[in-house]
């Protein structure tokens, strides 16, 4: 396997002419670990694809099995219409971690994760392996839940599409740490750093309707997105 | 000013066919105020546009002056030399607000408020209009901030686009509150609610070369991202 020359991790994903990430190179990676990494923290994806030559940005959960990434929600939804047709798609996800406060407006920046692939999806269509795929992204943020919710029933399974693509032409960009200011600009009195943004989870709160004598699964104070660690 | 049958709001930008949100519609918006309360929320947007048939889907910094939303970066990225040729764009910014645990996977979901902007957008030339905007950029996230770091030199404003585009074909989501579960459903044993997600600043972190006796700044800890109230 080759490795990047920049970082020495492998080039999982060989660098395309869409890929190739061509300025301020030492924030891409091409590699599966730091891939399964960014995919696995987040929730929320950007879903781009082209109807008659007008891009849409479609915001959409996803999950991840293995190299795939999955997407679902309503079969009458227009993105995933035309998505599932095997259309060009460039599916992206990106995390904000801080803002780079510099000397100068130009170095200024922020600290982020994001990711970008590029394929096109297939539909998941056995339904057998629709509901098992189902199930792996309830069981992802709430580990067991799929297991104690009402099942769906046959004609929710026909209202749900299930998409999946596989990672193969992916570019990423990672920014971390602190400002990185002109030599001269160092002697300034302006105050500079990082602002750390953290996405938290919030104290459950019950349905207003929760049946009494339910208690809070022991899951919930375990869900963690976005998060760096 | 029509209004918006379901929610009585004025249809400031009225549906059309890109617009219309055609499921769920009581989840839609069309009117400035919900538009500026989303935009002056966030911070990250994704910018959508195709090249050769391809579409590319990039993360990016944005900000709303009136009805124009801004972004910008290096005068050498592939986003903004495409963009800037008045091609069709579709901005879109997404925020998550909660996980919407309900009493089936399918009736499970997210809170989120969402935006997608489509238009062209058009490059800000004029060098004074650039810096104001850009000023306005840092002082929108840290007031009092752009008076205070080094001024741009002519190369970094060279090496810097500034892109806007105006509001008019605009398409809100939104969705807030506990489950709507299936009427049956609400006596199963089965937890459901919400679980908020709330993006926090943390402590600032101080640059390691920061010079001695520049203390940070008030306006550090009045900044709001992705802030609901």
């Amino acid at each position: 396997m080759p490795k990047d020359p920049g970082n020495g991790r492998p080039l999982d994903y060989p660098p395309s002419e869409k890929t190739q990430v061509k300025r301020l190179h030492e924030r891409a990676r091409y590699d599966r670990e730091s891939a399964h990494a960014i995919l696995d923290a987040g929730l929320l994806c950007h879903v781009g694809y082209v109807i008659d030559g007008q891009p849409y940005v479609t915001p959409t959960a996803y999950w991840r099995e293995g190299d795939w990434i999955y997407w679902h929600g309503s079969s009458a939804s227009k993105m995933l219409r035309k998505v599932k047709e095997g259309v060009p798609v460039c599916l992206t996800v990106a995390m904000l971690d801080g803002l780079v406060l510099a000397r100068s407006g130009f170095h200024s920046s922020v600290n982020y994760r994001s990711l970008m692939a590029f394929g096109e999806a297939e539909l998941v269509e056995e339904e057998a392996e629709k509901i098992r795929s189902l199930d792996s992204f309830i069981d992802r943020l709430t580990p067991g839940r799929a297991a104690e919710v009402r099942p769906p029933t046959s004609q929710e399974m026909k209202a749900t599409t299930v998409l999946r693509m596989k990672l193969s032409e992916v570019a990423m960009k990672i920014r971390s740490g602190p400002p990185a200011d002109d030599e001269e600009d160092y002697a300034l009195d302006v105050w500079a750093g990082v602002v750390p943004i953290r996405t938290v989870i919030e104290a459950p709160e019950d349905d207003p309707r929760l049946k009494a004598g339910v208690a809070a699964p022991g899951y919930l104070d375990e869900i963690r997105i976005n998060r760096l660690d």
